[in-house]
């Protein structure tokens, strides 16, 4: 029987053991809050639950570091040394340019990015069809191995996710642009119709497209701070793209051809 | 039996006649297309439909001119002379600076904008409780009488809708922040997006929080240009004030501490 180990039982941790235990695996949670690993447990998210990580990843055909991305890098080094050798070393980041050059010298890490997040936390939430149909990106660090890249693509495409690989930089500049700036527009479009009186006029006329439009501004702190600021660089430079199809956009009214070229577009969101 | 006439039988005027159908109203539809009214009166929105208004709007308790907001202002002077003295003719226009100056001296007019649009369109999408638990803004002109506006306030509730007053200019600096600068957000975004090979790319690796950002992009681009070009100014002002927003969040990382500020305020929206 395989055996993984997930480091932080989230709702993405939680998730994935849920997915593997249900495809044959032995999986075994770690985490540091014994509340949060006994309700792991008692979901059938792991077989048995521990915290200490050194000693559980020894045994681990695959080691899941699914804690938030800006614990990624320290976990990695505290457990490098430990982890069999040719054991198979992911993550659940959603940034991965950090990462890489952080792992650049381990030929068993890919870092992997499952794109099905969500505004909720917690292993209480985790399903364990999360993974179905999601992408995930995978990115190989400098010198990771082919044999690791299969084992990757083999781990992420079991449990349902549509893997592709790509360069580390390359997916950071890319969910800056359709995930990172998102959240930063819904953040400062809450922000802007909320100061002086519109604490209390914006609610009263606000309709369903400025829920929508908001829904991720209600995310949770603790996870996206951290993202934003591993992630400034690309963020930068896709807010300053924003600002410009922004004042384009105003600058051409906008008028009916250039809304349904935008129509056009989000279709392909579709 | 009271007589609303209702010209303009898409989803706001057929949901509208469905509504005041269902409250003992007798329900004449008016409108250019024959195909569209033919529908209307089979899905019950209206007990007759006609291509003439001028000669429907004679008879009418109410006149709602449910057209197209750029159309508001045409069809409102066409009919004037025609209306019954005394009926309440009121509006569904999501901009109302333009349309209390043009009608300023007509003691009847009252405008609305019911706040329960959708990115659906047409007389098919109508139904009989839309208007229920809707914020509907009224805005009267300088000279209505209060006799109007207590007509105006008892003809919106009566579907449902939850009125209150607002002067026509202040009405629209405050969609502008939380329905048309959204709405253009949502356009700029997937512009920045799909911009260079983003439009193969961003595609893939896009997650719910991109698709629920920009829905409103799907928008009708025939109701959606003359809105933009109705409320530019307002707009203008709206975008300036966002820009900085999200230059001062950049600026601010932003931090744990402003993000809990933001979910605080997003949750005044629920």
């Amino acid at each position: 029987m395989k055996r993984a180990v997930i480091v932080g039982m989230g709702l993405m941790g939680g998730s994935l053991g849920l997915a593997l235990r249900r495809r044959g695996w032995r999986v075994t949670g770690v985490g540091r809050s014994l509340a949060r690993l006994k309700a792991a447990k008692s979901l059938g998210a792991a077989n048995e639950v521990t915290t200490d990580p050194e000693a559980a990843v020894r045994a681990a055909d695959v080691v899941v570091l699914a804690v938030p991305v800006d614990r990624v890098v320290p976990l990695g080094r505290r457990l490098k040394n430990f982890v069999k050798p040719g054991a198979l070393v992911t993550d659940v980041g959603s940034i991965k340019g950090s990462i890489a050059k952080a792992f650049a010298d381990w030929p068993h890490f890919v870092g992997a990015h499952p794109m099905c997040g969500s505004e909720k936390t917690g292993v209480v939430h985790a399903r364990r069809d999360l993974y179905k149909g999601a992408a995930c990106v995978l990115t190989p660090v400098r010198t990771t191995s082919s044999a690791a890249r299969r084992k990757a693509r083999l781990f992420w495409s079991s449990v349902g996710a549509k893997t592709f690989f790509l360069g580390a930089g390359e997916h950071d500049r890319r969910v800056a642009l359709v995930s990172h700036l998102p959240h930063l527009l819904a953040e400062a479009l809450v922000l802007t119709a909320t100061a002086g009186d519109g604490k209390a006029w914006a609610p009263r006329v606000a309709a369903g497209s400025f829920r929508d439009a908001t829904r991720v501004a209600s995310a949770d702190p603790a996870l996206w701070a951290p993202i934003f600021a591993m992630n400034r660089t690309a963020l930068r430079r896709a807010a300053s793209d924003f600002k410009r199809a922004l004042s384009n956009l105003l600058k051409a009214g906008p008028d009916e051809k250039i809304l349904g070229d935008v129509v056009r577009r989000r279709a392909l969101f579709e």
